[in-house]
């Protein structure tokens, strides 16, 4: 699973590559993956189901694929609650925009079924890959969750209870061979990394908890993660039985693209690729300007008879990703693929959401407090009936 | 280091066997781990140093090979502390009276030196390699922790603090290759038991908790163990340099025999080798009598002609760990040997004094709480100076 197949794409939990400007193809990877495309039909029944409109990143394919979706649906019909988990593994002290998008869409799937969530931040994972000592991974851990806790989530129903049980159990479920089969991990690895992905398993399920539905083994977990993290929880839907748990279900994501272009995501550890959610307002114009690679023509004539490639052009996929107003992103497209609009004014676009995006999550994030970090990395209980 | 040796002998975490009557040969198994033999110099040092008289287990030979304990003895003699490590594996409800000897030896070292002492119940390790679940093996744990709050370790100097951060340093040390090479892991294994040797090697890096000696990350760490677990701290050793902490020092014991004889250990999942600390004095009687493999002759006529063999005979082998006069138990050694006392005798000798030290353990026992198995069971602040 995490050798760059025939295609020359590469999508791992630790990196991500594409051959094409066009980046990932993401039909081949759920290929692949054997995982699910979300179909028209789907995204229906949630808006139905929900008496709310559904997202826009479900809307224009960004969530693109999923796992058992379906069942968690036919619960929720039946009037069975169920809980999501995400994370975060805090690569750096500032955030980008691509870690916006599970957290924007975590929120949305809260608010709309009202149900827990379970947050883990697996700063253990990036002191094991990086160099990185654990009081600094832990410092990170602490600055991202500020960000975490700016994105409002329901208090009393986000928390993230200890799981050390729950790992132990994972951890005799699953060989060092699977490991190996599933991540590529070999002998020369570290034995942290050996048994990484049973922490990373383990929040699943979290409803054996008492704090969460009282303890129930059946109540069922949906995890929204980027495409990436697919592996850990294909591993974690073949314990589950084992352990007496439903498998988890999974909605995907696909990458953020890196200002310079698809063929890999936006990374916190190359700051050109980024726009960090720290970013002052010149900052964000400046990389905008500088970086985001254009699928526009060479010159303004040659732009004006061709057009531009919304496809490759990087300005274009942000807008996909934080402009709402789905009128207004037809229009973008439309004038920008006849060549009537031009790429300095696609990037003023983008430059005016992106700017009103960052500058409303760094209001948010001031108003975090110190305890309510605290609060936040120590596990609590939750309320899970409103 | 799994494997059995030449002569038939097989020394790991997890299995102790001997093809002889005599058990295992000490010698060489000094010679295959590398260790040092205990000589009587290291023992009088022990006895100057602190103006008490050597333990009867050090004297016996009981307590028999060590690493690097003269380096612990060169630093508190310039008058700088260091701490003690032991643990508990619990596999079963009862202790057994080999579980008491490092219990026993390390409550005469804190006595002795006044130093802090951390212990570490592994119920993970339990759970991982036994059929077992998680609340059983931590059931168990709390039972156990009675029998060693029994032992009446000055608690203002006796806890765990949470390792968390401690083992994943030592997981990010240790790859899968180094584990195979030690503990004989295969690719079978589960990635708990991969990883669990950290779990086991992070608390001889306790000083630099704030609460062990202000967290200065230079205090040496003693480890008071039987000889089979040496495998976890060998490869504490070699990880110590590159954390930054001294090598912890290492007093190995013997094994106390089966009751059947010293070809094995006493073994708490097997009933007829043990002698439980929950037994009663009929039950210490009547498996003594039973159980106990005899170094006496068939007949009486022969026993008085021949005498008994002192080096296979269980009951004088538990004698050597139990009686702790040295002048009886000499008498008995030369009288047994000589024929003048039968094995009927030896075993009441025996049977009286395994039926005080357990009545006194049970007794103790009975005094503790709920409340101190609770305080135990919670990392909480040492107190690091008298």
């Amino acid at each position: 699973m995490a050798t760059t197949d025939q295609d020359d794409q590469l999508v791992t939990p630790w990196e991500v590559t594409a051959a094409s400007q066009k980046g990932v193809d993401y039909d081949k990877l759920i290929k692949k993956f054997g995982s699910t495309k979300i179909e028209d039909s789907l995204i229906e029944r949630i808006a139905r189901l929900t008496g709310k409109p559904a997202h826009h990143l479900m809307r224009r394919g960004i969530i693109f694929s999923h796992r058992d979706v379906g069942l968690i649906l036919d619960a929720y019909e039946k009037g069975k609650p169920f809980f999501l988990y995400t994370g975060r593994g805090p690569s750096s002290e500032a955030m980008h925009l691509g870690h916006l998008i599970p957290f924007v869409f975590t929120k949305y799937l809260q608010d709309v079924f009202d149900v827990p969530l379970v947050i883990q931040m697996t700063d253990d994972e990036k002191f094991l890959w990086k160099d990185m000592s654990v009081e600094e991974a832990r410092r990170l851990a602490s600055e991202n969750a500020k960000d975490i806790i700016a994105f409002g989530f329901d208090k009393e129903k986000t928390s993230s209870p200890d799981f050390y049980k729950t790992i132990l159990r994972v951890e005799k479920c699953v060989t060092v061979n699977q490991v190996k089969g599933i991540f590529g991990f070999n002998d020369s690895d570290c034995i942290g990394k050996i048994s990484f992905p049973a922490i990373q398993a383990a929040p699943s399920f979290s409803c054996s908890f008492p704090q969460i539905f009282g303890g129930k083994k059946d109540i069922a977990c949906l995890i929204p993660c980027a495409i990436d993290q697919d592996p850990y929880f294909r591993m974690t839907r073949d314990v589950a039985p084992r352990l007496g748990y439903p498998k988890p279900a999974l909605l995907h994501s696909t990458f953020l693209p890196a200002l310079q272009g698809a063929m890999t995501k936006m990374s916190a550890s190359e700051a050109s690729t980024s726009i960090y959610l720290t970013d002052s307002a010149d900052d964000i114009r400046d990389k905008i300007n500088k970086y985001a690679y254009s699928g526009g023509q060479s010159t303004v004539e040659e732009h004006r008879r061709v057009g531009g490639n919304v496809d490759v052009d990087v300005s274009y996929q942000y807008l996909t990703f934080f402009l709402e107003d789905d009128e207004k992103l037809a229009k973008i497209e439309k004038d920008y693929s006849s060549g009537a609009m031009l790429t300095g004014d696609l990037k003023k676009e983008l430059i005016s959401v992106v700017q009103q995006v960052v500058a409303e999550h760094q209001q948010r994030r001031q108003q975090v407090t110190e305890q309510m970090v605290q609060e936040f990395m120590t596990p609590r209980k939750l309320k899970y009936s409103s």
